[in-house]
């Protein structure tokens, strides 16, 4: 999956920023892959771009329209399937990240056949996988892991990409879910493919490299969530990472859908190791990632301070602040400089 | 996936009787459910059946004709598509566990959809399941374990059920693989559903049941196989055992399919507890399998006493001899009666 760029978002008519936050994502950490948006009547979500039409955005040289918003249940609602076909007719390809496949709706199947589109359903994977191999592969690999889902990771991990190229290192951001997905233009939606393949297609994602480049991997659930666990473990032997940032929010009381208690970053920090030997015995913490929007900028900082005395390791939010603590700890340990 | 029994188990016209280890397995644990054998003229296995063509299965009373035989490759040969549209057409339906789909055989679909009868691809999973939700569910739960793939999980689990009945308890096994759903008529392959379901879909194989109600549940690879340990850790966390027994091949040197060395017994006992405890906090093992085909008489009762002694476990071949010291252990610890 290589999705052409550059993009026209459609946010269709949705309710609430929230629903266009696919959306949202691309423009935080690809503004320069953004044309603009499309929105139709009523729609109350905006990303700050220019509103352009189809004809508008194929003039500036958009390749793929995003649905970049969802509907309640990831439905494709019947009035937005005259957009995608418009825009199929126009010349573009279309992505989304929705639960419905664009194929299965005759009238989209028909429009990107007749005009030689390429439709992206990045939720779902079509490739074929080997089975992990789990044997050692050149370059370096940073995954981000996480006390539960939704915690930060995909964020943590654009951020590490974006600091780590300012200080001077080769590092490529690794999609493993629909959003990182379309944020990157590549990658897989790790949780969607056939269990038996979960380390093999991480292998795929962050194959052999030149020793001093870094595969940042999106991570994905946590190794103590009862739902996700096992994709957890699936891509952490398969990225084999020489390193990984903890991400975590600090207010919440139980795991993302189920009644279970959060564990705690140590906890995290240790089953990580312990898991990650397996293909990697280099492996180590180099960060913790905190989300602190719940927390105001006096609790924020503490909260980071008294993270980073109690692991001795450094401790940032990669969104409020800035991971450069991080990198500089990667920096110092792997390329033997010191900030 | 109910698959009507009993079986008539077709063996083509394979060249040893290794191809024909699924209709095996089926015979040795499901005698009962078996008519007879079809072979076709050149088959090199036997299954010590009766022979029979497909109307004298159907006047025996088969419901269901089982591909019990395996190609290089797992592909279905032309040469027996004939014999399956007969059976169709007889009235039967037709399972498989190969890597192809009946009904993407025109002729196959065709006699199937014309006779109203079903194609069960057991390899392949189209229920659609729900996300894990670790919650404890009444009734108790045994899981085979392994410290490799193919290292006897499956057998272990049915000698249990087996025995455990012969106890007076109330057990059912539970298949996780495709040669096991065909013994046991029922089932999910695990490895072959969506990776965000695994564990959702070991909590719809093993729902909730009665107290004192035991799901012997067969495990799949390994915690610590690099290719597979995904699938390993959501079984375990949506299967919630309570006891476990680990199986093992002690002339195994690494392992199946990759260069890692096997773990200890002890590893695997460690491990499983420490991430099972995450569904299930009591979990706890209660023996060792060992196979020991590769070994004399005299070799396997000094390793499985050794085994034994080291762990302060029962240990036990389940093919060689019997799993009674486990069940004896079993019906102590979680029923109140010494043997």
């Amino acid at each position: 999956m290589d999705i052409a760029k550059p993009y026209l978002l459609f946010l269709g008519d949705v309710r609430d920023q929230l629903a266009a936050k696919t959306a949202s994502g691309i423009v935080d950490w690809r503004p320069e892959w953004c044309v603009g948006q499309m929105r139709l009547p009523g729609c109350r979500a905006d990303c700050g771009l220019p509103d352009l039409t189809i004809a508008e955005a194929r003039a500036r040289g958009a390749q793929t329209m995003v649905v970049g918003a969802v509907n309640a249940g990831g439905v494709l609602p019947d009035r937005w399937i005259a957009n995608i076909v418009e825009a199929l007719n126009a010349g573009l390809d279309v992505a989304t990240g929705l639960h419905v496949r664009l194929a299965s709706i005759p009238a989209i199947a028909e429009a990107a056949r007749s005009n030689g589109r390429r439709l992206h359903d990045v939720r779902f994977s079509e490739l074929t996988f080997a089975t992990g191999k789990g044997t050692k592969r050149p370059g370096l690999r940073i995954l981000t892991v996480g006390t539960d889902c939704s915690v930060g990771k995909k964020y943590t991990a654009l951020a590490l990409e974006r600091e780590m190229r300012k200080a001077g290192l080769a590092a490529d951001f690794r999609a493993t879910g629909q959003t990182g997905v379309l944020i990157s233009g590549r990658g897989v939606a790790i949780d969607a493919v056939i269990a038996d393949f979960i380390s093999g297609a991480a292998e795929w994602l962050c194959p052999a490299n030149e020793p001093d480049h870094w595969d940042v991997v999106e991570g994905q659930g946590s190794l103590f969530h009862p739902s996700f666990a096992g994709v957890t473990l699936g891509l952490l032997h398969g990225a084999q990472p020489d390193a990984f940032v903890v991400c975590h929010e600090p207010t919440r009381k139980t795991m993302r859908g189920v009644q279970h208690p959060l564990p705690s970053i140590a906890d995290v920090i240790d089953r990580t190791i312990v898991e990650g030997r397996l293909t990697n015995p280099a492996i180590r913490c180099v960060g913790i990632a905190v989300n602190t929007q719940n927390l105001d900028d006096t609790a924020a900082q503490r909260c980071l301070e008294e993270t980073a005395a109690a692991h001795s390791l450094p401790c940032v939010d990669p969104v409020r602040y800035s991971v450069k603590p991080i990198v500089d700890l990667i920096v110092a340990t792997y390329h033997g400089q010191n900030a």
